[in-house]
């Protein structure tokens, strides 16, 4: 490894050398920081971490909350160790230099108030990387997702609706975001399961132990057929602040939010909120006005102007969707022609032969692209609809041969 | 009787004249009608008829309706007939020349479009006269009136939040005004009734026969601790365009109106219309989206940027009540201040005895004033807390005596 206490310039700094400091600096300070975030901006990631560790920032909110983490461990043995374990777990690292970095969440830039706003909700800026456990290409899966969450304490309507909006936009070829939590965002994640679509579950917590507990078995199956994300590194805990730091996440990855109930004071609320600042639609889905847990969804609809009330999928995809695509009858897997994939999906497609279904390993050689590659990016193009799973293997379909 | 062949200039005509006119008018041609209400604005109601009568009016739909109905009768004997039937009900038609005329109905004369104009919407001029059981004067019962509406064929959930409303309304001294159908109609009246408040059904038929006949239990109450009114005369039929006429009348008699529940084509809707186009606060009760009794009620909220969501009572009386007045802590009865009643209420109040109860004979005879007005007038007097009733009469309290 490098000797990362030399200063060294920009231009020598390799990508994992990047993806390290990154990881240092997503365990040394709190994601959302917008002084770390303008540190890395103008210095790189990799020479922001080591004025950090050298105390070459100025004092304040940053060079505190840095000072009190370097105390117990040396960031970079730190980041090499957590890298080690995401490995292990069959999980990854994903950083904004990397393909699959979803563009989106930069948005996050633009609601940031100025870096002396000590309101309590500056902890807006963009994650400065997430890791990763499931078989999709993060940027493509997020392309088309919507956000739905909503109250732990759900009732069985908000469960029941958030189950059929989960089924009825993962059965549209959308990816359904949302926290994994109890109640509205379980729901969601089942109803999406249940459609054979995506789910991506953005958690406060360690990707190694995605809480609660309990939904362990949801878990496991989104890690199998959906993403489980994070900005923080495997074995972090789910402390109660992180929710509220993880919400703009699930409000910049997607293109609109759906708060399906929230009581009074709900986190599923400030969700929202973000993604109104965002400029993303905000839609609510009602309920009756004699159930607390709709009474915050009432709320928003009555306070903000922008917020949009929702009865089902095809109201939902009035807001997000485009016309002539996501408002033309209903079909399987979005309609995404085969020249908007990017270029290892083409050379896959390419390579796959026309009249039988190949193994992974036969269409990772004739590609030649890395077989994990190539296990990511196959089940993806399944649900895109360009090969189907056949024989062990996949097979190309008609969508899919040029 | 006089001659009403003869033609006589508007100083000539007597009360009596005007209101037989009035209520012949009423049932040569249906309400609504924008040419007659033109014609009765030039030409007052005696002269209107008459002319209506010796067909000098330009050909069209206002003389076609009026010739079909001619020849079946003399409209002059009808009106003098339904005038004698009223007598006999202990009913009484209120037209806008007397003083209990609520003058808030005359705002219905902007909402019209032009008079040569076709659309099925035109019928929404001020109704010329109005039939009216209960003890109540009319205005005085709809100076502060919320109007509660939606599906006959309401759920569970909408009954109750209907009967809520009705209850929190009538408690906090407003009249609940709706149209006696079936489901959240009766819902709402039934709840004011139950909070000992006034409640006022506007029928689409004779005050005679309300309809639907099953509520008639319902319409008994109202009869006797409300109103019921109507457009239409004695023994009229419920046809039913006439409740899409009536609704204008719900709209305009009231301060707002609340939408509780409704399907995708329900009469509720256009009465919410009425109370837009009228700028009166244009209030909707969100509920499950799995019911398809609130669908209409959510398109009324998805469409109309101008209404507003509301949950309860609190919100209602935020639209519609005043600053300083419905929004302070509860309070039985409205806070009607004594200088605010009309002379027939305080020569009553004056004429009462400090220390003990009267009957009503006794007072209209120490006011002298004629005692079907007392009867009428001692209940609303009694709601508004000036006097109570005790010992087969009624007393003063407190806020009685000047």
């Amino acid at each position: 490894m490098t000797d990362h206490g030399a200063t060294g310039g920009v231009a020598n700094t390799t990508m994992d050398e990047t993806r390290l400091a990154r990881a240092a600096l997503a365990w040394l300070v709190e994601p959302g920081s917008r002084e770390l975030h303008a540190l890395v901006s103008s210095d790189g990631p990799v020479r922001a971490l080591r004025r950090l560790v050298a105390g070459d920032v100025p004092p304040g909110a940053l060079r505190g909350a840095a000072e009190a983490r370097l105390r117990s461990a040396d960031p970079w043995q730190v980041a090499t160790d957590a890298l080690a374990r995401t490995e292990r777990l069959g999980a990854r690292l994903v950083i904004p230099e990397d393909d699959e970095w979803p563009a989106r969440l930069d948005d996050l830039v633009r609601i940031g108030g100025s870096s002396t706003d000590s309101r309590p909700d500056r902890d807006t800026s963009p994650p400065l990387c997430l890791w990763v456990r499931g078989p999709w290409p993060l940027a493509e899966a997020l392309d088309r997702s919507v956000a739905v969450v909503g109250a732990r304490a759900a009732t069985s309507y908000g469960s029941h609706v958030a189950t059929d909006l989960g089924y009825g936009l993962a059965e549209r070829g959308w990816t359904v975001v949302s926290g994994g939590a109890y109640g509205i965002d379980a729901a969601a994640h089942r109803g999406a399961l249940t459609a054979a679509g995506i789910t991506v579950a953005v958690l406060a917590c360690g990707v190694d132990r995605p809480y609660p507990a309990s939904n362990t078995g949801l878990f496991d199956r989104i890690a199998e057929r959906g993403l489980l994300i994070s900005e923080w590194p495997p074995g972090a805990a789910p402390f109660r602040h992180r929710f509220l730091i993880r919400n703009r996440v699930i409000a910049a990855a997607t293109k609109g939010t759906v708060v399906v109930e929230a009581s009074a004071r709900s986190g599923a609320k400030q969700t929202l909120g973000r993604a109104m600042r965002l400029g993303r639609p905000a839609m609510v889905v009602p309920g009756p006005i004699t159930s607390s847990m709709s009474v915050g969804c009432h709320e928003l609809l009555r306070e903000f102007p922008n917020t949009r009330l929702v009865t089902g999928v095809p109201q939902v995809l009035e807001e997000v969707g485009r016309i002539g695509d996501d408002l033309a009858p209903i079909e399987r897997g979005p309609s995404h022609p085969r020249d908007e994939l990017d270029s290892t999906a083409g050379a896959l497609l390419d390579a796959m032969p026309r009249r039988r279904a190949a193994g992974v390993e036969e269409i990772a050689a004739s590609a030649g692209v890395d077989l994990r590659d190539v296990m990511r990016k196959l089940p993806l193009l399944a649900h895109l609809g360009f090969v189907v799973e056949r024989d062990g293997g996949y097979a190309l379909t008609s969508k899919g041969v040029r």
